[in-house]
């Protein structure tokens, strides 16, 4: 091309703003809020209560360290990245130092830091220690939470066999289940939530960067908008069947309810779990081009809930309390009840959304359900089996991936990290 | 279910719920600042100029009604759903019929109302007139934006072909192209962008429910995080490779680069389309694990631009002039400088993406690239060929989507509608 000449190379070690990329001193420094003492001093709230962020403070960082993970109980981000993997490596001491190297760069992360200490000192050659999106964003309430699958235990070389809690057990079918194996399953997950979704794809990103030869993602879906709240005060949002979702989930700040319906206790066992959880992930597509030609009043009754508001049908506000005997016996609301379920509740977590088209016209798109619960037998399960026999709401859905996994408890601090009370209880085979 | 009686109906079509669903009462007006009158008055900015909204008013409403569709100069929203359509009908009446019915739609949309008027009296039995989703959320800075393709103009039952733009051609292969034909064309385009992903989705899927049997959506698109701003003092944005792009753009307070590059004149012609433009789009799937294995030093080298600061090389501050002949010849901002294409410019409003994973362990993620001109022949096809041919970041990329679409003019009031001009300056074949 006859309009350009040899490039003149520039000097690249000297310039800020490649020691800034690196070393962090100029990017990392920038959020100095989540930033203390030079180091990563993520605001811990000690204790065992929830975590509370308050909802005006978007933005903010949201505490890593805890005796749970956060990304449970804390007020639900606008946004979900949540990928499952597969582990790729056969040697129990590589995937303890890919945990270690997780929980570090998770914690950093979560306080709007980027990936990386900068003491290598390689700073025009080596690849950057962060992919850089997320470069001047702020924390946006990322939480970065972990899980393992069954399949993880079954892996003999890992030794993990002994540990498996009784209450991990592999979904059973249900009725409907249209289930695709490549969207179902996984050694490990990370669930990623943020109010930004750059920051919660970037996360997800930099753990499958710093895995890479390891693990390998097995799958992963987005998520664009929250279903469910854990903030009771808030106004609970709509699905994609436009209706409120949500409106009888666990409140983050219910201490009682986490305890009874969510958290692992050490009486429950095993130990290692103590603080943990269990996640059940369920991608829920909506046939939403023949639920919109349904009536309102189907639409409603099969809900059992009014649309616009959100009240039990033949209730006034959203949050009475449902007249269950006065509802359809085969109306979502119904069935889901506790009062139907011996009592069983879960904290609910899950989004909307949307992938493209399906080859037929029509838009791909329904629910990405995420749950949180003691064991999964007393709640999901059941709850599921009624659900997926009498609901209405079958005839407009389809489950099309399904996961379980279990929650090991938070990281307390900087010398701890992700799954350390499996593995230290276990060892090598 | 021993515990479920027989339900005892409960009365809808006295429910204010249920009316103000249907008839829009309630929820419509709830969301008074977007309605004056008791009409759906949004509130027009007249004249030729472009539609500039205060950065800091997120949630607020953009005009619909103008010279220029909204959606082209407006500052970019944070959030895209795009859709391409295949018309289904062959019957121009039909189609016609359909294009009001979306024009009154998006009109109400764009202004935070749910669509339909509410005056069948069908309130118990008809589905309703809107999917309900976004019931509650503010307008968001909804823009919907038309776009008619090339192969709509071959439709020889709509009598359009003699009304083809001679600009209006379809993209050559470029080299590397890798197009996959269900990513790829369309009869029609809608691109919803808005600061909230919900108000997006929930506009190409009313758009979809009121085209049932009509048209269906060949593909669709959702974007996470704009690529490209066209408000210049705002801080320009990071695509997926942890750049800031779009530093160049033309911004949508620029009249003068407006006219000159991307709005069609009166004698530019045809004369139906005097205030439109030719959108193209291409989704750019990126090699996101090689690129994170590059070092900085290559990745800075290949963009021509510093990662944090985004500074040309050899430069101190993102917006300095870059010394073209100081970079490497095959440099992304060497190649798409305006001075290396006889001062060709786009309007760009991309968005990134990630679709989950392409099966091999690797996030199907990039770039969703959206730029708006007068002439694609004079823009992005030479661009593009010199890009495709020369640009190093091309080993990181590949185009897997491609569309080209002409924009009609603005829709000017309540008696105007997408395609007035092109419809009436024609007749059925």
């Amino acid at each position: 091309m006859a309009d350009e000449s040899t490039p003149e190379p520039t000097p690249a070690s000297g310039s800020p703003s490649r020691r800034s990329l690196i070393g962090w001193g100029g990017a990392g420094l920038a959020l100095g809020a989540a930033v203390a003492g030079g180091g990563v001093a993520v605001a811990t709230r000690g204790g065992d209560g929830p975590r509370t962020v308050n909802a005006a403070e978007t933005g903010a960082a949201v505490a890593f360290h805890g005796a749970h993970q956060a990304g449970v109980a804390t007020p639900v981000q606008d946004r979900l990245h949540f990928a499952a993997f597969d582990v790729k490596t056969t040697d129990r001491a590589v995937l303890v130092q890919l945990l270690k190297d997780w929980t570090r760069a998770a914690e950093r992360m979560t306080a709007g830091l980027e990936v990386g200490e900068g003491t290598d000192g390689k700073i025009a050659e080596a690849p950057p220690d962060d992919t850089g999106e997320a470069l001047g964003l702020p924390p946006s309430r990322l939480t970065v939470t972990i899980g393992f699958g069954p399949s993880l235990f079954e892996r003999a070389e890992f030794g993990l066999t002994d540990a498996r809690p009784e209450a991990l057990v592999e979904l059973p079918k249900f009725p409907g289940d249209n289930l695709d194996a490549a969207r179902s399953g996984g050694d490990l997950c990370i669930q990623a939530c943020a109010d930004d979704p750059q920051v919660a794809v970037h996360a997800i990103r930099n753990l499958a960067r710093i895995g890479f030869g390891k693990v390998s993602i097995r799958w992963s879906q987005l998520g664009f908008g929250k279903t469910s709240s854990t903030t009771p005060e808030a106004h609970t949002p709509r699905n994609m069947m436009g209706f409120k979702d949500g409106t009888r989930n666990i409140a983050g700040t219910d201490t009682a309810g986490l305890a009874d319906h969510v958290w692992v206790s050490a009486e429950d066992g095993p130990a290692w779990l103590a603080g943990g959880s269990y996640l059940v992930a369920r991608r829920i597509r909506m046939h939403i081009e023949t639920w919109d030609r349904a009536s309102l009043r189907e639409q409603e009754d099969i809900m059992g809930r009014t649309k616009v508001e959100g009240a039990p049908i033949g209730r006034q506000k959203e949050h009475d309390e449902p007249h269950l005997k006065s509802l359809r016996p085969d109306s979502h609301v119904r069935l889901a009840h506790p009062d139907s379920n011996n009592g069983a509740r879960m904290l609910r977590r899950g989004y909307s959304f949307t992938d493209g088209t399906d080859g037929l016209g029509r838009l791909d798109a329904g629910l990405f359900f995420i749950a949180y619960q003691k064991d999964v037998r007393d709640a999901f399960i059941p709850v599921q089996r009624r659900l997926a026999r009498h609901d209405a709401l079958m005839e407009y859905l389809q489950h099309v991936g399904s996961a379980v996994f279990v929650v090991p408890p938070g990281v307390t601090g900087r010398d701890d990290w992700w799954g350390r009370s499996l593995f230290e209880s276990t060892k090598e085979a």
